[in-house]
């Protein structure tokens, strides 16, 4: 059947309605394969142009009809600066004109950075995932939403750059991951492979909604700060469309992360086989692990520490070598101790791994 | 047998007359598994630091016994600049002084730009390495030496990088690999991994010599030097240490590709497998590439249109994303073009190359 002039009027009019910034949030979110209905997703709003964009955005596809979704907003307020306060009660009244509920806590950042000895940028992160999972929790939500931006990517690839690292740092922000191994709770950042920052800013001023502006973003103290104001603008004298350069070096890494992270695991699986007892997989055999690429030779040895251990914490490079060096050779005896006190040590043709 | 203490006093006499850098060469030179005897290795000698102080320290292990090789050296005037026929002269000169054989000889690299419509960089590292490969086969020479430094090899990683690059581009300088595909020639780096560029310099002080100065270093025309002036010095700000950090991002990706491509060869064996016909390999089943890790199966098709083609002259990831997008589906007789007319098609279960 054909449309009517009327009804296809109608229909151009719905489509055009949508902003082009909600239309390619539609877009990636079918691309993820997030729940356009029946859901609940939470949302972290800062109150940042990030954050409120994305709230915005996401409005804009409930009220339009594309997504049948219940968007609680979650709110942190970190206490490092005196006016913070008012910052969650200027979240707190956005998301009540546009009718979402608000669940808005506080906790003292910097008691908890003294008490775990990570730095402010850290237990500030640390703080902030915990807020989320929790809200997560609460909500009975399996979903919670980050509006970090393709300009955060290419700073976290500049940083991990910075540093030295492999594919695992290069590979940056993921866009899905889990909030925490075994939750059930996904962590999906919706903007990071297309928003710039200038485009949530100018989004909101389109839609009238003013943002919050956090004067720690002009702190040249802080390392991000200073690859945003002076590494990314050099950058972009060589190469005017770098954001994008680096999200795609970040998408390449996380691709060839993935792929050697399975193949490691299978060198695992191998390696720790036929050792029926409990606590087997404490013992490693030499022989598939040796016998294989360096890349996954590593792999494999970082995710065999992993398992045995709990976690990855205070474990760097300097210590999978050396478990490595302990693969050559055939002498037995050597022993390789890591941070916290556990030890590797080499048996014949096994790995020995004990506490 | 004790030795004497005279017999010890000349043992430590001879070993610490070694200057510290011709020590590091000797040690790289045995981690590379380089003859150590009998052998005739041509030395790539422009003149700069790099090569000299490469020249001076190789002569320094002849000198001292640590090693018994001919090293002819080899310099390519690329008469870019007018001065250039003076380097020549000047390398000749010192090659002589040291008593090694030269083989020196001139190209008007800007000619051949404008013939093979490469940049003028291009342009000269294929009229370098054609000529290194031409006097490694009238030596009878396996080896082939350039000085590349630490220092080059962060400028590599950067440049690279700021092109948006994967592990491929990312894993910079190889410091072994062939000359050219099939040539039976060996392109070896002994100094990348290692020495700075301000090494090579103190060196050649230390010693004496003079170096030659090429006045493009100092062309920020060219990328590569501004990554150099400019670039690199803001990093420093960051990470005092940046140029061993982008070395080690370098061995990283290079430990990462490497693992890769073997893993996507293998794929693209079990998919090119059972068409025992002339050609046969331009047939690609297309389950086995299909079923791989996006990593893999992205490699695996450009692996795959390498052989099919002899190069991978003018193909970018646009065109192998369109032959990756002919795995999914079902439906034949889709096709996509390559730079120079070669076309893929899928049909049915199969990828078909032609030409």
């Amino acid at each position: 059947m054909m449309k009517s002039h009327a009804q296809k009027r109608t229909a151009d009019r719905g489509k055009s309605k949508l902003s082009r910034f909600a239309r390619q949030l539609l877009r990636e979110w079918k691309r993820l394969n997030l729940p356009q209905a029946d859901a609940r997703v939470v949302v972290a709003v800062s109150g940042g142009a990030d954050s409120v964009s994305l709230l915005l955005a996401l409005d804009e596809l409930v009220q339009s009809g594309k997504l049948n979704v219940d968007f609680p907003v979650a709110h942190l307020d970190h206490r490092l600066r005196k006016s913070s306060g008012n910052d969650a009660r200027w979240v707190k009244a956005l998301a009540k004109r546009l009718r979402y509920s608000v669940v808005a806590r506080s906790v003292k950042v910097s008691q908890r950075a003294v008490a775990t000895q990570d730095n402010l940028e850290q237990a500030a992160r640390h703080a902030r995932y915990a807020f989320l999972f929790d809200v997560a929790k609460e909500m009975a939500a399996q979903i919670v939403l980050t509006a970090h931006t393709m300009d955060d990517q290419a700073e976290t690839v500049l940083l991990n750059l910075l540093r030295g690292s492999g594919s695992d740092g290069l590979g940056g922000i993921e866009p899905v991951r889990l909030l925490a191994q075994g939750s059930g709770v996904a962590l999906v950042r919706p903007l990071v492979s297309w928003a710039r920052r200038s485009d949530t800013e100018s989004y909101c001023r389109a839609r009238g909604v003013d943002f919050l502006m956090d004067e720690m973003n002009d702190d040249q103290r802080f390392a991000r700060v200073r690859v945003r104001r002076q590494l990314l603008p050099l950058m972009a004298s060589f190469n005017p469309k770098i954001v994008e350069s680096l999200a795609r070096v970040a998408d390449l890494a996380r691709e060839d992360s993935a792929a050697l992270e399975k193949e490691a695991d299978e060198i695992l699986q191998l390696a720790i086989s036929n050792n029926s007892k409990t606590g087997a997989h404490k013992r490693l055999k030499v022989q598939p692990v040796w016998s294989a690429a360096s890349a996954l030779r590593r792999r494999a040895l970082r995710q065999w520490i992993r398992e045995c251990r709990g976690d990855l914490k205070r474990l760097e490079r300097v210590h999978i070598l050396a478990v490595e060096s302990l693969l050559f050779g055939e002498r037995g005896g050597r022993v390789v101790e890591l941070p916290g006190g556990a030890k590797v040590a080499r048996k014949r043709d096994l790995l020995e791994y004990t506490e």
